[in-house]
């Protein structure tokens, strides 16, 4: 069995991951602005089948895709006073149009309350108008004035998936908040993403919102990455844009609001949770094309080889397979197993003269390497058997990997240490005031992800800073 | 059999037209940024429905969807001395960053030659390189200074399909031209568009093209409505951003390149050209919704009505064709018809008691509004048979319409006098000479759209400015 070498991926998962981005021609970062990139055709696939799966997901759950224009004017953008007070130094300004400067200046929407707040307003009138549950994808802009990274710390990110939606109650937003959770959590499932859930600290929540709950995964290199954020916005915007609806008994209230997004880094997690030093190793729902035939011509037999080529494809097609014959004349077989291997396409199959005088083929699989000799007329229930397992076997691979990099650490200095070393996210007690979390953070040089939301699990023993009874798990880690 | 009336779409173009963006929930343009739109979860679906063509058009004919970014620095907007010279008065520009001024600005694409050109002088090395064949689907930017209006007239064009295209030779290049124009004529079939195809003339060409060739629709107010354009570039760009590549002999040469692109408008000339005073009419493959099934409930047949509707309903979705029960209990059936032809469902079935005791429901054609009884164990085969039937009918409708807005005038004054009563397109014959086209023009305070592109039809006699021989038929109009 062949192993499977991680090493380039943990290593110098940096170099790595703009290596398969660029070679597996996902994205050109090479674009000639800072934080801007190119989705090549294939990543463009990648990204399509990404959003499919993210539409089909809360479609099922009630929501209406909609779209928002860009630009969101001054005066929207700075009513709600939270919001504007942190993204203020992170926006784009268009102040000119034509040769003149606008009267009114606009901003390239961060995300979306301000520009989707006064039309709520001229939507809703009443209780029956509720709830309303909303998303679009889009493109959002941030000044980022730290390095950016491609995919990872982008100044447009251009397939943002952000949710909104209104309440009559401020229960009913709570339980919004919690469907968003669960359908993000299916959504990290599906393309076997493994994930901690968070509830941000006070002083790291979303601009306006009552609290954030946030999805992050451990990168390779044992720094974590926020992958997804759910926030429950109560009253704040709706009271600033003065949102509100007729109750049953004919009073008038804001509504209560939820928000919910998920940018590029998704992708980001899906190809280092899975990647190895071969490449990428793609999810065969995500996969634009799942298995790939090549063909190995000698022997005389060239002919025959071609025609099974093409049966074995068409019955594969037939079966509702995707699947691609590369038949480059100018690659040998090996060139092309490198190149299919690096774009994570997950299932291959080989077609050559010594198979084939036994009526059969051989079946490699990417995510662990191996291969099989599999007769002709079995061709289609084997792939379909692996295209069926593999999604299992990845996630429990990934989540493997993610379990091994949480720990939890007894005071202060074995957290630094474990922090230091980039061991993954580490929980310590917290009595739950702020000082004392902010203390931690100074400490460790890390960051607070948060207090578990996805664990029942207790606080024992002290808090590592001021020694009082713990009140709560605190989750640091280095983060991108 | 009942009249379609067209009153209110001929008489009142734009107030209809804006009627049914509101009232039929496509889109809601009291966005408070002039010239930008709110997409509502219905146009929503009829817009992926447009794009869902277009990609399929585009893919079959081997091109790649691929990204770029939004913003484009003033260095590459200001390569192509044309290109800047024309939509300089017209760009939004982002300038700052956070709160201070940005060191170089930044466009929001108006389009996107300039954007992509740098990228294909990096992808494009040799002859085995060409042809490149990419579009991208994307919101584009116009500082319109004129009157904005909903999907006509817009400053944030959000669902711009555009599609660049790079080639060895001026005649590949040209062939390329002949196939855009095929795709884009398949295009307009599949939704029953009809459109008159003209070279335009030197003065009105894009932005940094050799030759523009457009496609008008006339809409039901007489004036013409460019709904697609296809550029030949030449090397113009190619050579502003030296791209080029190394041919069979070992030289180098610039690659020639041409664009193509569709707006919002052809949802425009859609709607216009099939619409009546109920509402909107929707070709079947664009409707979100093909069949509404509405009960009407009385008589102590309540629940066998209700049973009947979901039966109905589970074998149409069976036969691939979408469906929705409107059981809504606070709105009589009267108004249900309203609504939905309003949002011009294709087909709709009703019903009711008397129909029910025959085992027979009532099929309304959208398009015809004409009504006919059929036995409930035909109704998929009907409703197949009018899905099936109804875009021919709507297609050839609007061709006939289309073909009586197109004259022939022997002279300026007969020109002037057509199109003051906004008769549509008005031909006349030409010289070639742009002076007097430029008169022509001026005289009929009218565009000219240029010569014909679709028609095998000589000019004859002479030039209804200069009276020399005519070489070419100019087609001249009113136009949005």
């Amino acid at each position: 069995m062949p192993t499977i070498k991680k090493e380039r991926v943990t290593r110098h998962f940096g170099k790595w991951f703009r290596h398969v981005l660029m070679e597996a021609e996902i994205m050109d970062y090479r674009y000639p602005v800072k934080g801007m990139a190119v989705w090549r055709p294939y990543g463009f696939k990648i990204r399509q089948s990404l959003l499919r799966i993210t539409r089909n997901l809360l479609d099922k759950a009630g929501h209406n895709e909609m779209l928002f224009p860009l630009l969101i004017p001054e005066t929207s953008i700075k009513k709600e006073s939270e919001h504007i007070k942190r993204l203020e130094t992170e926006m784009f300004w268009v102040t000119r149009g034509g040769l003149t400067p606008l009267e009114i200046n606009y901003a390239l929407r961060p995300t979306s309350e301000t520009a989707i707040a006064p039309m709520l307003k001229l939507w809703i009138r009443s209780h029956a108008d509720l709830p309303v549950k909303l998303y679009q994808i889009v493109n959002i802009f941030r000044y980022e004035t730290k390095a950016t990274r491609p995919l990872i710390r982008m100044r447009e990110v251009d397939n943002f998936k952000e949710a909104h939606t209104a309440h009559a109650t401020a229960k009913e937003a709570e339980t919004q908040v919690r469907e968003a959770v669960e359908i993000y959590k299916r959504f990290f499932d599906t393309i076997g993403v493994p994930y901690k859930i968070s509830r941000r600290p006070e002083w790291d929540k979303f601009a306006g919102a009552m609290y954030t709950i946030a999805f992050d995964y451990v990168a390779p290199d044992g720094r974590a990455i926020q992958v997804g954020t759910v926030h429950n916005l109560g009253q704040n915007f709706s009271k600033a844009f003065d949102v509100s609806y007729e109750t049953e008994r004919g009073t008038r209230e804001h509504v209560w609001q939820t928000c919910y997004g998920l940018s590029g880094r998704p992708l980001v997690a899906m190809l280092a949770a899975h990647g190895d030093d071969n490449g990428a190793v793609l999810p065969p729902d995500v996969a634009p094309t799942q298995v790939v035939i090549i063909p190995i011509p000698y022997g005389g037999m060239e002919s025959q080889i071609d025609e099974a080529c093409s049966a074995v494809s068409n019955q594969l097609k037939a079966a509702d397979v995707s699947v691609e014959v590369d038949r480059r004349a100018d690659l040998t077989p090996g060139s092309k197993y490198f190149y299919w291997e690096l774009r994570g396409v997950p299932v291959r199959i080989e077609i050559g003269p010594r198979d084939l005088k036994q009526e059969a083929v051989t079946v490699a699989r990417r995510d662990t390497l191996e291969k099989q000799t599999c007769k002709l007329i079995d061709v289609v229930a084997t792939v379909k058997k692996i295209l069926k397992n593999i999604m299992g076997d990845m996630r429990e691979k990934a989540w493997e990997w993610m379990n091994e990099h949480v720990h939890r650490a007894d005071g202060l200095e074995e957290a630094r240490r474990l922090l230091k070393n980039r061991a993954g996210i580490v929980e310590v007690a917290w009595c739950g005031n702020d000082e004392c979390g902010h203390k931690i953070e100074q400490d460790t040089e890390a960051s607070i992800l948060g207090t578990p939301e996805d664990s029942e699990q207790k606080a024992e023993g002290n808090c590592v800073v001021c020694g009082n009874k713990a009140k709560a798990i605190l989750r640091t880690a280095i983060t991108y």
